[in-house]
């Protein structure tokens, strides 16, 4: 098993990617392999306890910006990003991880591997933390428009992410709209209702904003612009939370000390809902593994990124995918 | 000046619908109607200190329920929410005020009154607490399906409503989409953009979702769709939030320590950010005025409403965005 590493990915780069991805080795059955600038990857390496000789270097030296367009990228041949998902695509890597540039790790994947058999659209799935453990929400972002038959899919492919690398049996899938209700929604939305009441899967109907972080559904399905917009909201939220706690609280000298009494929990509630601490997101139904973190990420977060991908390898997902889509057959359609 | 008043609205009804507007009439120049039960009203009235006398009744025995649909709506011939609307409609009110099943207000409304002349769409529009003030944003529900025109609408009724009530000058309008640059969202984003770049408004570009509550623009135009399950995520996390706290922070006797030093700070945090302290939610575009309310409002947010209301009749917001949306004219049209 070897996962092809961005050294370059993230907003700190090599300080992070280095000693995730070396720990991720150490503690899994798995070969890093890393892809970026050499000369400063190696003495990274060996800093970090790692052997030189375990881990190879695949020369990738120009490296893409997290505010890089898809001009600078299509022009960058030779960026970490590019010749990683190469990897993946030529054998030589089972899996691809980065924390790089989201929109230029969708699309050059997209662009290189391919969608699998069957699938219309790769969606961009991320495990959110809720009150009763993880949902998986998708998509959050590769396909901003997207059709019913898309929705379908994405229902199918959360379906064997949850079941084969998070171990829920039959999970539930639910449809993000604007009501509980059928009927209620979108145009889009209500389509989808009544494709996914037919579909064989665990449905258990519409779910509400305010209800992706309760914990109802294993699989939450969204188009991607509903999809990132929710997760990008979430996160505006958190953050002007803390900095209005942050403001109100130091006005009071009581309110000061409560917060130092509390400060080690609520940076622990923090983790919990950031989202930066978690593997990354993955990119499901390529022809190909890719996991792209986010551009926050701690060295942590990389770890767990590289063993979600083993994961993703050792439970074949990807030929699940395969065959559950296969199994599914759009109504009105005859099996072949 | 006279605001017609639902007091069966509200998850806590007679309670706080008749302190509010009785108190918004003593701080303000407006008479208040109540529609509703008459035999439970009157003596609420006095209670709140009211003269009763000063405060006509008009008696709707029928009440619509937060969670009733649109059958039961159609039955009740009675209900406080059908008959306040129509004395806007007859002209013996200047608005109304409901704290009731926000959907059933909307229907009715729009039954009732229909758009302003040249609005295609009535839209939904809230006011969200941000690091530097108020945004307004809509659409938040009254429309799940939209076009590129009713969000170039939705912008103008917007920037009136927050330039008379709110007194902001050329109030800046952004458009909600998944990334900041031109070009970036789905069709209808992309199109909307196009569009408002040549509406003639202080259109600021797009506007992410992490960005909804930061304070950058005045006005925050959407897709209902969309604009609901933004306002449903961020209600969600902040809940999920302080259901985490509680749980995390109990476990330890410091934290608890500094939880009850920090409590009142904490209290103030979540008025600032849970929008049913607010006046509530305002009809634009309607052929008269409607102020609906969260349903968890308190009596404080009755009056807030009750004077939002008093606010639109005196700025004449009617009356403005009729004249705004002829002098707008779409891009290829010639004025008349």
């Amino acid at each position: 098993m070897k996962i092809a590493v961005d050294a370059m990915g993230g907003d700190l780069g090599l300080r992070i990617t280095i000693p995730g991805a070396v720990q991720a080795a150490k503690e899994n059955d798995l070969d890093v392999v890393f892809v970026g600038a050499k000369e400063q990857i190696s003495p990274e390496v060996a800093r970090w306890g790692g052997k030189p000789s375990d881990f190879p270097i695949i020369d990738a030296p120009e490296s893409v910006g997290m505010g890089d367009g898809m001009f600078a990228l299509r022009r960058k041949k030779r960026s970490s990003i590019r010749i990683g998902i190469q990897l993946v695509r030529d054998g030589q890597a089972d899996a691809f991880v980065s924390m790089g540039n989201t929109a230029a790790v969708v699309a050059m994947a997209r662009q290189i591997l391919g969608p699998l058999p069957g699938v219309n659209k790769p969606a961009l799935s991320l495990l959110i933390p809720t009150l009763k453990g993880h949902t998986l929400l998708l998509d959050v972002g590769a396909n901003a428009n997207c059709q019913t038959e898309d929705l379908a899919q994405f229902a199918v492919m959360g379906k064997v992410f949850m079941e084969q690398v998070m171990g829920r049996p039959n999970p539930s899938v639910a449809l993000m709209s604007i009501g509980e209700e059928e009927g209620k929604g979108n145009e889009l939305t209500r389509q989808t209702f009544d494709r996914l009441s037919v579909s064989g899967l665990n449905f258990i109907g519409n779910i509400e904003g305010k209800d992706l972080y309760a914990g109802k559904a294993d699989v939450i399905v969204s188009d991607g612009f509903t999809g990132n917009v929710a997760l990008k909201v979430s996160e505006g939220v958190i953050e002007t939370l803390f900095h209005m706690a942050r403001r109100e609280i130091t006005k009071n000298l009581f309110a000061k000390i409560g917060l130092l009494l509390m400060k080690g929990h609520l940076k622990r509630i923090y983790k919990r809902v950031d989202y930066s601490e978690y593997g990354g997101a993955q990119l499901l139904g390529l022809n190909g593994m890719c996991i792209v973190g986010h551009g926050r990420s701690n060295s942590n977060a990389v770890k767990n990124a590289v063993r979600l991908a083993r994961e993703f390898v050792v439970k074949r997902v990807q030929d699940r995918i395969r065959e559950e889509l296969a199994r599914t057959v759009a109504p009105g359609e005859v099996k072949a």
